[in-house]
């Protein structure tokens, strides 16, 4: 599966009583369709998923199908701390016609999560998904990063075909993505950091700030794949103008 | 419900399978039941609760509840980022016989888990549970800390009747307590620093060294309350001894 | 040198055109002797150490010199991240008078500063010193902390004879006592954990509160020898309502 | 002064005894004259700035300077924790030839280092200097980092005409470039994310890379200013290749 382009992590629309409002979800994916993004991601971390019982999480699978374009991709995020748990939401997500799973690090017991952990998890749900794998690696909510020793790893079972990096450190960018193979596909989640990463040779981003410039960063990907260095960087820079980044205590130092 | 003493966080064994061993479950228990623990916490961070299914949280539960004998204090472990999921397992536990919650803060979205949301959360959970709450902050796993103000304000709530506090960094300890109301009741969870933590005016501990030291820690325990210091500090040395600790990327600089 | 008791690590004043004030040091030295503290740290943190010329520090320290009581015991605050620069105050402070150095970790090349190459530092500056050694360890300001098996092996040096703890990590500091020789000293560095340091086997502190609450900390020291815990714990509640703690970006989490 | 170009931080030689290695010193800089660098920082971290007692500085500034094509800028190390001290050695390396001042955030007391407070430091040295500075933001030594809104404060006294940023955090990067004023100099300290900062509109970096490799440096410098991104992205993979960034306790989770 080819992930070249600009994919929304959807939001996931309540009601004023609290419970899912599946039609406004498909309202705004019909709103998504007329633009360039490449697809979707679904139940991400933009889309609450921690908040979701794994019904709700099943019901917002479905109306997203249903309502996305026949050209997007569509891509489940289905990891957990349990490798069990994983594997069978990867697997339900890929019977709801998912084409890819976007599978998070486990990150709970920090302590214990060493690479080679890491490892394990990703080869025992790589082995039993129906469908091919991201890399979920977003220390700012985990407080665990995936280091490209791993991901170069990785890169090797068929069935993971890329990252999504969301820690926006652009070292760790540039090293993943010289170190893994040519073919590994790395996206990245920071959309102030999307131009250069790209330079660097990522292929494309799964952008919050795609939820409510979908065009812009749309722009900003074909300026980048065109090879038009000056107008990305003009355009970056309105990213960066219109998503101001607050460093935190999830930011580096 | 009175807190005094030691509670064992019960760990959840499994079979070569991967499944809930609940009779080892129950053998451990009934071991424990000997001793002078005050009583267990099922489905804590040491019961590996976020690997667990719902359903098999409720096996585990309704096994712990056969175990246990008649004058142990069930404290249930029922806390998720979900505020709804959290009551919902809270008055379960509350079916099934539990006398207390131990509700984690959420904290998924760090950047967002300020002392305001968190207040809203544990109120709300008090509000519909239907028997009291203890706090639990445990940053070593969740990235966030509760600080005195916080607990000096949900201490008014009458459904909110103590904390764990997992942290084990002194001052926080001894300003929740010197903050709280007299009644309010602080529980540590580090072995290493029981004793001097039981000197500044906390009532007991949730230790994961009581699973495999039941009895020393309840010496401790019973050196504390009696005064007795001497004893205390060469028991403490003893727990330090056989439970050493680790500094790591949770631990402070 | 017997380390036992309270020392305020004095402050250095500074006339209005941020020259040092010589005279109001020593009037704040002359009101210390008449209380019943152990002894002064002289260019400490507290000192604005890092913001002295090497001239001004020599002038400190032969202006506290002449103030302090002769049953008072000086403590030269000498480290930097030169060896040999540390090496050198620590003898021009004894040539002053001074009974005992503390000598801060290296830090500035955080990433190299190993246990190793802490030792080594140490080591050498023990072995040219004409003055016992404190290490000093305070991570709020350096980024790096000492632990206990590094403790345990300086401890063996004969010109090494204790500690000064600052990161208030009772753990740490349960665990350095407990793994230190007989007779290694420690002293800590956090007024609110004082009482809690004590009952571990801390023989005394270096708070920057004594400054402030110079009878308060004695009184709290002396409860502690005496094995009034009640008393202690009713003091040390004081010092917490006195000298509230504000967790920050140095603190744990 | 225009810093557009690459600047490798020059090393300080020692002979075996420990002292200053002058003459080694100036063969590194009859070498590096040869290359395509802009210029020199005489004194910065990779030049032990810490380690060095005031006297040895001057005599590595005067030693620098005489080695120096007269074609190369000159950048002195200066920022120390205290502003006078800073004041004093910046007006010092002015009389000695030195055509810009790299000015550290004072760090040590970092719980007090807001921003006001670093804006007080920056202005007074500005005021005070008798050379333009560069802020130098290096969070991995010192714990404490620059953020765009304090950069384009500073920005505006005309003796602040650049950064040395460090920490290599794109976003941040991103953002000082943006918030700045058109003419104020941004070079990055990070070889390997070198591509990427040039791209978002860095003039240069001072590179401890371009100490062994200058001539890779000056070369990825030149493809980026040329325009030729397919050359700078092959280019930088190498550079990642032969300076692979490993994560430590200083860097980003």
């Amino acid at each position: 599966v080819k992930l070249n382009g600009i994919f929304p992590p959807l939001t996931t629309p309540f009601n004023q009583e609290g419970a899912l409002a599946l039609d406004r979800l498909k309202e705004n994916i019909n709103r998504y369709n007329e633009t360039g993004v490449a697809g979707y991601v679904v139940i991400g971390s933009t889309g609450e998923s921690v908040l979701l019982s794994r019904a709700e999480i099943e019901q917002v699978w479905t109306a997203a199908r249903q309502a996305a374009a026949s050209d997007k991709i569509l891509i489940a995020g289905t990891g957990v701390d349990s490798t069990a748990e994983t594997i069978a939401r990867t697997n339900r997500a890929a019977e709801l016609g998912y084409h890819v799973a976007l599978v998070k690090t486990p990150y709970y017991y920090k302590g214990q999560m060493t690479a080679d952990v890491h490892a394990e998890h990703y080869l025992r749900v790589a082995d039993a998904a129906r469908i091919p794998l991201l890399i979920y690696s977003v220390p700012q909510f985990t407080g665990v990063a995936v280091e490209a020793p791993l991901v170069a790893q990785m890169a090797k079972h068929h069935n993971i075909i890329g990252i999504k990096e969301s820690s926006g450190v652009m070292q760790r960018v540039g090293e993943i993505i010289h170190r893994a193979p040519a073919g590994f596909q790395t996206l990245v989640g920071s959309a102030t950091t999307f131009y250069p990463s790209m330079a660097l040779g990522a292929v494309g981003g799964i952008l919050a700030a795609a939820d409510f410039l979908p065009e812009l960063c749309v722009e900003l990907y074909e300026a980048c794949t065109s090879g038009d260095h000056p107008r990305a960087r003009k355009l970056q820079e309105q990213l960066i103008e219109r998503s101001r980044w607050s460093p935190n205590s999830a930011s580096p130092a």
